[in-house]
């Protein structure tokens, strides 16, 4: 006999007895187990896109050349902790500034976080809602994407300092600043702008601090020789791809996590569909670049493809809960198709992207928010597109302040020698592998 | 003191004090609370085996020549977003057909899925099973595992798209048609027939089609000489050791999600005893190939100890739960063995198997499906082999049509000239490793 | 209407007709629900410390020589499997002596890990903690974590099977018995000593068994040469970083599940805390590397970066609960400070250490056990390092005592002619990466 029967027999047994024992039925969910599945919730996803810094750091790895990919290691590495400690020491607290720009607001909103008390002992947590360590947890591993995108971008000509630098006033102030607009309870949520996990918030943001920073920083050297686009292969594709497959992974506890509550059966059916249309909308990136690259060039582009997932992910972001599987696809899918012709698109700019993080992030984020309206009644268009508009405005224009003022003092360039024999052996003196390149 | 004698005696004095508090003793799981666990579970264990096809996918990259790497990469990905859209809009409602050959059983198998709406609002979801969402999830990753197995059998040789199509008709039909017969309540599970996770459903049958594949496909160039097998050595085995990693990893999810349940103690406790009989059928599997190798050739051969731990994992597959850690060892290392005579043994039948996916889905697979009559009273021996001919054959017998079928009109093997140069440069025009090789 | 509402609606009808029903604030947890958190919780965070072991293989990988990699990985799947069974076997149950050294205790000391029953029937399971099986799932990655550890240190030059053998011995007896002073409830737990996820009973023992060894074994042919440190460069950076990250997210599951329950808001508030203060020690040993790399040799050091998270990992280890964010962040940039310090020391004392092991988890180690006195009130410094003394006395005496019989019979040392040739030609007969070295 299983236990399960064991406890139904028991409970029958007691039920005309005692004339008290509940039904499994009509039991409600006991609000601290609602608090302890929304907290182990929020450090499962948590866990989740803390992976996809090793996703972003493994996928510049294997698309920037050799010379380069012991630098590009570093930064991914460094940014992820100075974020983590920006984030703990500033951001946090920036991002819900609570009460306003009252006195007390300020001081609350410039504080270190703090974690609840051992046990919660003494502490009075909302056991509606999550810990406030999970929370902390999550939100930071999202404040760190947003610099991890920057960093593709700049790749293989940007100095390590300098880019630390803006890591530091990335996720200290651009970031919790305009996120606070939507989940801090800011304006732009107050206006009803719906961006459930962040093409806007995160992957726009990480886009246009991104673009800022390569059109300061200009194209690597050759890149645009003669009006034609020089290619520069990726070292390592299985890296690469290894970093896409890992962003994938992460992105279940992305979107998943934003629901933010576990609580109930409601909840956590709308977690189901939501890993359901962040899996199918991959897919769908995925497959229009398939089908899109060979349509276009007679040749699968395996770099496009991955980028296509990647799009999928990011346009699925703003709105992964009320979409169909078959709406979730499709969104996805014009993920993808953005990529394939974005990325010549920029070349053509003279905009030199070395990942593609900014069709991907940048435009597929923008390509989400705007899709919410699709299939999210509550959705304004004229809402979502103004959002887009000022989180943009802000974002590049702070960002290329910080750029310029950087490039102004300390530099933010390597010299044209360092560039031609890599970051790698200028800044770091060694070689990510020195035994497979002469 | 037994727990029904705990419940019992907790009963009996709480009834005259307490009047209605319950205490946490005898207090039932509340059915919305295991339907949380169940969809969670669901969602934890289905998030680890999408990142199988990662494991898959490095695994593969690690095991073939670098002139072929980056159409491996392409396969993998291509694979598994194929996979989610085919399973989306057919296999999986194909796979539990529900009513039977009813008219309305026919409509609802040939219909796409769908997911329960939002927050369940106006569903009347099953509680006591897990949402609709998370099954969808959970069951999508293993069809495209089935996928997966099928791509490291057919490496360096098959053309792109002609295994793509290939992957669309095994992942919307083959597949569910098959795991309706034992996972959609069809005849051979009314029979009796035990698989707990798919060592036939799916591991065999991915090995089926991959065996009926190789048939038609054929050996790669040079494989076979004058009556000697020339080993072709994988280019990068820490990607194979990172893809092996992944997939024992993912296999907890594989094996404990098929538990399906986690809603009692009773059903976390055997998910408990999954995770530990599969760890220990992966260590059986590595540790029998490494001593076995070392005994046959004085040399420890990595890659047997890798696919001997897959093997493991494989044969643990058809039952995990009933076995004592013991048990599953020995079933593991069987595995294990199995593979270290397989291997060669195709070489001989000059069956050319790039990986090795034969002997450690397939024919683990078998074993692992006969096994279970070892540890399990329910099963019949004569069940099982039925059940595996059944599948096997129907598997094998349409897997090699569609293989025919498209080996006559378009094709399914690139040029001699395009095998020798690599399936990276003749069919995507890109190197997986630029700098690495000349 | 959600689901909850409907719920609530359901239990507010039902209230006044049968009197008992019970509010979700005050309804308590349920004994069997907490069952099903902290077995669910185990099994969650036992996945992410079996993932650690990927992540020693990739870092260890990407650290030695190309010719010596397919050895270090042999010897990293290996060790995992062997140590899988060996605790199984032998290691799990000593290391809960349980009643002592009775002739009961001694014969249940000296038997096989068993799982309870399928369903628990029969079982009289302890509802208050969690299954059997999930404990010595979770408890087995953690004897297996000492094995990887000592792996790196002695990589490119000790024997497989001598090394193998140490593998068993080290998880069947070494581990196991010092565990049990501490974990199995014996002396050391009795004085108060506090390492709450293993500084000192994992990480330290590793590394004293790690530098038993390293003495033994003696440093790499020409290392050290004319009184100078020779540098041999890691072959592949991206795989060093990638296991680094590994470890990092394999980490929460090491430390938050060592929290042990997760039945109450307290509890997964604790793990909430145990989480975030992980990450921020993880940064701020990175970080603290990486200025101090920058400070001392101008150049950031990467390799010393990664291993300056871990070290930060590894400080945090005995006590990730009750520091603050700042106080963890500061114990973990301690642990980075050692590093950078601790690897040229090691380098002038002539004792090689191929991947940093020692420097990270022996003295990170001891440093984190120390600390503990610093946050936790509990902590008398006298027990720390008394504990630290006893424990790192047994495992280096009786380490080394293995490792010198080994060397004085089978010898553990390959020929200076193999160790030219690189290990991966000379035991194994293959290559890591033939196609990229020559």
């Amino acid at each position: 006999m299983k236990l399960t029967q064991i406890l139904t027999v028991a409970t029958l047994i007691a039920l005309p007895t005692t004339g008290f024992a509940q039904d499994a039925e009509t039991l409600p969910v006991s609000t601290e187990v609602g608090f302890i599945f929304n907290t182990f919730m929020f450090l499962v996803a948590g866990f989740l896109v803390f992976w996809m810094a090793a996703g972003f750091a493994m996928l510049e790895a294997g698309l920037v050349r050799s010379k380069n990919v012991a630098m590009q290691l570093t930064k991914n590495i460094a940014l992820f902790s100075l974020a983590a400690i920006a984030y703990y020491l500033i951001g946090y607290n920036l991002m819900y500034p609570g009460d306003g720009w009252s006195i007390d607001g300020i001081i609350g909103a410039f504080s270190m976080a703090s974690l609840e008390p051992v046990g919660l002992e003494g502490a009075t947590p909302d056991l509606t809602y999550a810990s406030v360590g999970s929370d902390f947890f999550f939100q930071l591993m999202f404040c760190a994407t947003t610099a991890s995108i920057v960093s593709g971008t700049l790749a293989e000509r940007i100095k390590l300092w300098p880019f630390l630098f803006f890591v530091i006033a990335l996720t200290a102030f651009i970031y919790p600043i305009q996120a606070s607009w939507k989940w801090g309870g800011g304006f732009l949520d107050g206006m009803g702008f719906l961006d459930f996990a962040g093409s806007t918030v995160v992957h726009s943001v990480g886009g246009w601090a991104a673009l800022a920073g390569a059109l300061i920083l200009g194209p690597r050297l050759g890149k645009y020789k003669d009006g034609r686009t020089v290619p520069f292969m990726g070292s390592n594709l299985p890296l690469a791809t290894l970093g896409t497959f890992i962003l994938w992974l992460g992105w279940f506890g992305f979107n998943g996590g934003s629901q933010l509550y576990m609580n109930t059966a409601g909840n956590v059916g709308d977690i189901s569909r939501i890993f359901a249309n962040t899996n199918t909308a991959a897919a769908g990136g995925a497959v229009a670049a398939l089908l899109l690259t060979q349509l276009l060039y007679k040749k699968v582009d395996l770099t496009m493809v991955l980028n296509g997932a990647l799009a999928g992910l990011v346009s699925i972001t703003a709105e992964p809960l009320t979409p169909s599987l078959g709406a979730a696809t499709l969104i996805g899918a014009v993920g993808g198709v953005i990529v394939v012709f974005a990325v010549p698109f920029l070349d053509k700019l003279k905009i030199d992207d070395v990942v593609g993080a900014i069709p991907v992030h940048l435009m597929a984020g923008i390509w989400g928010t705007i899709a919410v309206v699709f299939t999210n009644g509550d959705a304004s268009i004229g809402t979502q597109l103004y959002s887009i508009l000022v989180v943009g405005a802000f974002t590049f224009i702070v960002s290329g302040a910080i750029w310029f003022i950087l490039k102004s003092t300390i530099g933010i360039r390597v010299s044209e020698e360092d560039e031609v024999m890599g970051l790698d052996m200028a800044e770091l003196g060694m070689e990510a592998y020195p035994e497979f390149t002469n």
